[in-house]
């Protein structure tokens, strides 16, 4: 193991705060003279679907942690995804039924293998234990809790002070997260920002059972790609890490320049001073920008597929046609006697709209051309004979090539 | 059965509200027409042991049910007892063990049954139910109130403005005890005033269950015999239905006359123009006082030891000996050589009082007197020749005849 000074350092970039830093800073001393990997827990919820680079930062965290020879501890809260985790939501969440948790689980588990090392970690589903445990098991974690301890929680506070409801049973959520890092005996937990409270409820309860209590480690929130709001699926600003590399480096170029330095510290593994240097002032941001999206699409697709992105990116950003474009079988019903068709309905067609109302409105506002000269259409309801192969253009970024058939 | 108006009439008496009054008297009707008993739910905590005339207040309407025909529904709340009820205290209090719960649950229903018929009613133990639930389905009956129900509950709003723990066990309260009401099928159940946020709370559970929902029907809190404070075991202020005649005819002579009117009316059968005739301007007090305690001493020891109690009360009253005094012995080698002693150790022999250094204090104020003729002792410190059988009175109630052993 390397000098626990040394593991500090490299543990410490991008994070928002160890909580408390001193107790870390002696458990990293304590296991770095004695060989004994401390037990870093992370948690997730398995009631979403499509993991994301916001979801990544704590991730890649605990794949550091690993790396630098510690034990990984994943909890699947299976069970507490039952009740919902209200963390940073403006508004109660239902739970979900059992089947669905099951479902989503496994799932997730597939998406964060790509992020974390799943054979050196340890899984634990929080079910195995709570799923034992009786009514008054309940009552008695129930005590170790007073209402004015979670409403002083933020996001619950907001909801109170709004009059908007909090249920009994999503304060029981920071119990269970906590008494999860109990069963697994955690040295450290890793969360969001937004994750503090819960994070530290687990103390008490640790100490309560003779335990010492974990450090948390603290991450901030990733901005999504309009560099404003933190990302996520439901606003439409986040990057998957499932996602096609194309789509990947496209949103990666897309972020304003602020966002930037946030993400090669939290997405990457590029030195600081590499990272400075790049986005010194008089330096094309947007050269930045590539090797960003390069090195975050590498990651999840491997650098050739990642160098691909960057090089159909250029060359539609140069107004070229991709390299490869899709063909789009058209019956041969579609035309009329002569092979000819009206341009709307040929869009229509080869799907690159869904109407032909929208269709016409882009071929009057001169956005459609055909053919390697790109002709441009200007008449929505004049027939075009249309040879097998013809390459129609709607707008900058959709193409299609007819196949008759 | 009684016509339902009738019956209303006399439920009436000496209760603070029926909420919902209308849906009561439909739920009445119903069961005169029908012939269908009323299930009248009252629910106990085994917690105490002592149940004093505080308690009687809904355990006398809970007979009064069972006279008109309905079934009266005990419900012992030995699960919730694991928890503590929070109703009315100013403090969180801690929960009792499952073993201390049982005993004190047999101990509490056989002083229940000195009011209520209990061949005739039925008694049910919420940790039937409860024992048997899954923390899952904890979290879906927590899932029904949110924190700012529970905050309104007048004792919990007290509690948390004045920065006092309010435990989220505490908050589990309410709802176990609405899940009962729903386990029965209550159409009624019986409190305190101060329960009747949580007789409420049944209310939607059994609404959500399909069921119709009970009607609460909330007691005055009885004052204790200081006439200010709420009739408690803590503050000493308390008679109980299990304390001998003299005691309890004792401690109702010594209540002010201000809260007579709510003992007669919560306390005893006897008709309100006869209540209203005894406490009328101009009669003395002292009789009706007299009748409130034989009547009440009646109903836990019989019409003749009542009068007795009355008559040794009126007895020491006049400053008479009461008619048995306690013998008690005191050996031989507590004399000296003249078989003499000097009085406070006299005192502290005859377990009148528990220290002589008191006795002396008695003494020198006058209040301690021997023999038939009520001879004063004034010298503390000279000693007594004490004849077998000398009686010894120390300040106005203590009492007791030497034995020589």
């Amino acid at each position: 193991m390397r000098p626990a000074a040394e593991q500090l350092d490299l543990l410490r970039r991008g994070i928002d705060a160890i909580t408390p830093e001193a107790e870390f800073v002696k458990k990293l001393e304590a296991s770095a003279r004695t060989g004994t990997p401390l037990r870093v827990k992370y948690g997730i919820d398995p009631t979403g679907i499509d993991v994301h680079l916001g979801h990544t930062v704590p991730l890649r965290k605990l794949r550091q942690f690993q790396d630098l020879g510690h034990t990984a501890v994943i909890i699947i809260g299976d069970y507490t995804a039952l009740v919902g985790d209200p963390s940073g939501r403006s508004d109660h969440r239902a739970g979900l039924t059992k089947e669905q948790v099951e479902a989503n689980a496994r799932d997730y588990l597939a998406q964060v293998g790509k992020i974390v090392d799943l054979s050196r970690a340890e899984v634990r589903h929080n079910g195995d234990w709570f799923s034992r445990w009786t009514f008054l098991d309940v009552l008695d974690l129930t005590r170790r809790m007073t209402i004015g301890q979670v409403s002083a929680r933020e996001d619950f506070a907001l909801r109170l002070k709004s009059e908007k409801p909090v249920y009994l049973s999503e304060c029981l959520y920071p119990l269970m997260q906590g008494w999860d890092s109990v069963e697994i005996r955690a040295d450290v937990e890793l969360g969001g920002t937004e994750q503090l409270f819960n994070l530290l409820v687990a103390r008490d309860l640790q100490q309560d059972e003779g335990q010492p209590p974990q450090v948390a480690m603290t991450m901030p929130i990733l901005v999504g790609t309009d560099g404003k709001q933190r990302m996520g699926k439901s606003l439409g600003n986040y990057i998957g890490v499932s996602e096609p590399p194309e789509t990947q480096f496209g949103k990666v170029m897309s972020i304003p320049d602020e966002p930037m330095r946030q993400y090669f510290t939290l997405l990457t593994d590029l030195p600081m001073a590499e990272i400075d240097a790049m986005l010194a002032p008089g330096v094309n941001p947007r050269d930045a920008k590539e090797v960003l999206g390069k090195t975050i699409v590498s990651q999840y697709h491997g650098p050739e597929a990642a160098e691909a992105a960057a090089a159909a990116f250029r060359r539609r950003a140069a107004g070229e046609d991709p390299e490869e474009i899709p063909e789009v079988p058209v019956p041969r019903d579609q035309f009329d006697a002569d092979g000819r068709i009206t341009m709307p309905r040929l869009i229509v067609a080869l799907k690159l709209d869904s109407s032909t109302s929208n269709a016409r409105r882009v071929i009057e506002q001169g956005g459609v051309t055909i053919g390697p000269d790109r002709t441009p259409v200007t008449d929505p309801k004049a027939p075009i004979a249309v040879p097998d192969g013809l390459i129609v253009r709607v707008g900058k970024r959709k193409i299609a090539r007819v196949r008759r058939s």
